[in-house]
């Protein structure tokens, strides 16, 4: 038996990190830049502790492009490292040195420690994603032997050399020489781009400027002993160091919150409906804030997202299976170490810490939304139209919401009112309870076009819920399952009379022989297949002839227009054409011996209830407009 | 000056491995069937140039479930490995295995031997991302000493064993020990769905079963020497080793593309319109078939996809960067081993290769559709309402596009007829020119709304386009752009006499005092600041009101709610309000005396003009309905 080490043979390292460490190039920036604070923090936690007394001075980052030399340097004033440190953090792949920097300050502070793990092994080696050359200048922070500055350069090869050389001030220089294949990253625009979108929020200020930025002043030193330079451009500083969700809500205004969401989405001129700051240390940690924006009616075309970031770096704004799904259209930032990166969706989803923070979200979202409810109704119900298709996707996705929002989510009526599922049930129990002790919940889908049928319910003492929200389909059938012994009926499903069925009955003035007569001349002018024709007798001052949708058929309808599905497709529509048979015209008709002259009738009388269900179109529309204005003449 | 070489540390391979090889744990299966396909594709190769003599037998690739044992094994009858081999591929880390074996044979058959390039590098060891051990059974297709078989055998420590054993027949079984943190591995249902999505049309047959397909006979041996099994379940094949895209044009019927596609596509029912054969050698590899589907009215909702595959493994179905975008609505395969795996979309678009596959796509589909047009007219034209939306979206999007497409690229009018653009120039050029000497074409955006207007400008002798399409809006602007001396204009822009502007012009029946004494009535009745009162004297057979949208003021509407920026959002509606100074009711309004009767016929003509454009809704429509059953009374 032979027993051995997998050997992993050096000269092949390179090519696999440019290959599989990150499929996006543009990460390198993200990741020199996150050492740098690293040791930026290292420093200050070495400070605060106590290890190093002098000031600290100036710890802004610099990054600086020289576009004629074909380089990108990221400078810190961190740490540093001696020529022992160099050895064992870069010369030797996969070490994480943070991990090692930890078990040495274990007895100090852990927790303040433990803030400090960054990515100290790998990220730096996809610098030769993009370049041809690497060269680090650094000098530690400590003092004595072994602490004079040392410069590492490396091809990619993967040779290094290893040389003593002159430094002035504390921390490292990481001087990439950027290959030919990746000259864009040589255009300011495009480093300018990434700084702004990986490193809006890091803790430590980041400069950033080009070659023609500073001067060096030769043979001058500053107050520190660097070399001397005189600034010609201004620099840009890149961050925020202290972002709005790092800080304690307590000293935040409402102003600091819509200032910071603004700088979150910069060409967004909305203001947010409200905001909910989240601070958990245990038994996860999570800070961020979310915001409930005005949601467009079109939801697909929702384009700002929310951000996820680790300690402040940005990760990624796409935050499917971290975030409850009916979630995903708030706004905001997370910012979270718990939450694995580089995995896949569905192992996201089976994370038991990942699940832990979906449900504290989806928890604080209906703690903030009941505490406005009840404490401030007026504001509630102002935002309701904003809000509510959130919390209605969330009644119909998440049956633990549904617990929390059956308190607080509202309905609305066709007079602009707001009622409590509760109050509802309170405010039509009287008059919308069925002969068969159903309650019948009325709604229109929409205003305008089923105005004649809301103007009749409403005449009738009858209340109709405006349901023209985008899942208001999927909404209603979610409440027919909550909600005992309670039917949902949209209001042009049948003539008032029979919209919910009481005992009382109206004579009929037809008889059945007269209304047999009368029935093919209906079918005829509407079209026996679309249309069924059936006579009811309604008050005088009702219409003469009404086109309903049965409430069953047209959900049906509606459903496979929904699911899209190529056999469903063709469902057919259902109509019923009722005729009012005590209605003076009617009368009139049945009277007429004419044929033509009752036909007529019978098709104008059609065409006026086609227009009340938005059906009378092209060149029927036409020719009823011709005749009407013939009729006027 | 210290120099050395980057040490990589195995120890830390494995996490590595882990975290950095594929996001996707699922891929360690499409990696180690590529090996085992490799692997059998080398032993045929070895067999057709001659250096194997006996009969290769069944080469089928067998992946065996053992959900008891908790194992997952993937058995190929390749050419196996030495205990030396294993040493080289399997103990060192990144070295290229099928390189090699390519520059062996390199005087052989270069071209052959170019398509077996593999994974045989890192694919191996994603399998420690699911296993807690993971096993190798080998045994070389060589004769003679040192072709004992071997097994290998590594917990991910790193640490392996490696001990002679006993293997009946050639070939390799690598065993994974499903990690308890992998179960889901071990789920027939989970194997099944990934063979479906990566090996479907893999160039070696796979066989799927678990523990219960087959029984070992104990003691007895099949013709090969192997242990004999007796079959209890059929075991599954899993896929087509000669796909359609790989065969001969020639050798295929309309009928062969079409159950393709259903193989592709196994929960369409539709049938693809056409499709198109790629077979490019030089200077790129491309081959695919690509299918021209019907393109639903909601394009988003689109489901299949382009799938893309390296070598007959499925890579994606994210063609993004490759494909024109135009094009992306498409159906189909394209596997090309030229188009750089794992890169990002900005990559992608810089590299000429892929340029290079982009052009030749689209001139391929532009081959096509000239091939139907000019051979088969008649069907093209049943066809044109199903492609014309890719047609118009190349137009709109690739110039290149635009000028092979405008000699096939087609107008529809509103009685169903087809024309090429210089056809209908020749159509409409004699009656359409306005007196400046332009072309006007006049288009619908919708015939059933507009059907009125349709009317009077067919009963004109004026032909009008179907321009009806999701693009048309753009579409339009685009061939304005590109036709010389013509403007589109809808047919409800004006009323029909001015609609295009000619010199002739009807004497008004009512003089300027006469119509400064009825604008204020319209004013009043239709709201003076949407509308605008204008007096045409036209003949008085035409309606005497009319409702009309100037075309220019409508495009901005129009972009301005395609664009959904919010501050263009409340772009107002305009519309002419145009009376017909010579109609027989304006005459009779004008006599009129009674205010309140006046007022009443201005209301019902202006509500008929409304109902002509569909912008009589809600209140105003019950009213209407109302008053209009009063009027039969």
């Amino acid at each position: 038996m032979q027993t051995g080490k997998i050997n992993v043979q050096t000269e092949n390292i390179f090519p696999i990190i440019k290959k599989f460490l990150y499929s996006d190039h543009e990460i390198f920036l993200r990741e020199l830049i996150s050492n740098a604070v690293d040791a930026t923090q290292k420093l200050r936690a070495l400070s605060s502790m106590g290890n190093i007394k002098e000031d600290l001075g100036d710890l802004t980052i610099e990054v600086i492009l020289d576009k004629e030399k074909g380089t990108l340097t990221v400078r810190d004033n961190g740490i540093g490292m001696t020529a022992e440190e160099v050895d064992k953090y870069i010369n030797q792949i996969a070490f994480s040195g943070a991990e090692e920097f930890i078990k040495k300050y274990k007895g100090k502070s852990e927790a303040d420690a433990a803030q400090l793990i960054g990515h100290f092994g790998l990220g730096f080696y996809s610098s030769f994603m993009v370049s041809s050359k690497v060269e680090i200048f650094t000098k530690t922070y400590k003092k004595g032997p072994g602490s004079k500055a040392v410069k590492w350069e490396c091809d990619g090869s993967p040779e290094y050399t290893l040389t003593e050389t002159e430094k002035a001030g504390r921390g490292t220089d990481i001087v990439l020489h950027i290959a030919d294949d990746s000259k864009e990253f040589l255009e300011e625009s495009r480093i300018l781009g990434l700084l702004k979108k990986y490193c809006k929020f890091l803790p430590v200020p980041i400069r950033f400027g080009n070659e023609k930025t500073w001067e060096k002043v030769e043979g001058e030193k500053d107050e520190k002993g660097n070399d001397k330079y005189n600034e010609i451009e201004k620099p840009r500083f890149i961050n925020n160091t202290n972002p709005a969700w790092k800080r304690k809500p307590v000293e935040l205004t409402d102003e600091d919150y819509n200032s910071f969401y603004h700088e979150l989405y910069p060409s967004t001129f909305e203001e947010p409906l409200f905001n909910i700051h989240l601070n958990v240390d245990y038994p996860f940690n999570l800070t961020g804030i979310l915001y409930f924006p005005k949601v467009k009616r079109n939801i697909e075309v929702q384009k700002e997202k929310i951000q996820l970031y680790s300690n402040q770096v940005f990760v990624t704004d796409s935050v499917e299976g971290i975030v409850p799904d009916f979630l995903t259209l708030m706004h905001g930032v997370l910012d979270s170490p718990d939450i694995p990166l580089n995995v896949s969706r569905s192992y996201l989803q089976s994370d038991a810490n990942v699940k832990k923070i979906s449900n504290h979200i989806m928890k604080k979202v209906a703690d903030k939304l009941e505490d406005i409810f009840k404490n401030n109704r007026e504001e509630f119900e102002k935002k309701w139209d904003d809000i509510r298709v959130f919390i209605e996707y969330g009644i119909i996705t998440e049956p633990k919401f549904y617990e929390r929002a059956e308190k607080f989510c509202l309905f609305k009526n066709t007079s602009g009112k707001y009622f409590t599922f509760e109050e509802y049930k309170n405010h039509i129990s009287a008059a919308q309870t069925d002969k068969d002790k159903k309650l019948v919940y009325l709604y229109t889908s929409d205003a305008d076009e089923q105005h004649g049928f809301i103007d009749a319910a409403t005449g009738r003492g009858y209340d109709v819920l405006m349901m023209d929200g985008p899942l208001d389909n999927h909404f209603i059938n979610t409440l027919e399952q909550k909600f005992e012994n309670s039917s949902f009926v949209r209001v042009d499903a049948d003539v008032i009379d029979k919209l919910i069925k009481k005992e009382e009955a109206l004579p009929s003035k037809l008889n059945e022989e007269e209304k047999n007569k009368l029935k093919p001349v209906f079918e005829d002018v509407a079209g026996k297949e679309q249309y069924t024709v059936v006579f009811e007798s309604m008050s005088e001052t009702e219409m003469p002839v009404q086109i309903t949708r049965p409430e069953f058929m047209r959900r049906m309808k509606d459903m496979s227009m929904l699911g899209g599905a190529s056999y469903m497709g063709n469902f057919p529509d259902s109509f019923n054409l009722v005729v009012n048979s005590n209605h003076p015209l009617i009368a009139k008709m049945n009277d007429e011996k004419d044929e033509n002259s009752r036909k007529a009738l019978a098709r104008q009388l059609t065409d006026l209830a086609k227009l009340a269900q938005n059906l009378l179109k092209g060149e029927e529309l036409t020719g009823f407009i011709k005749r009407s204005v013939e009729i006027i003449k």
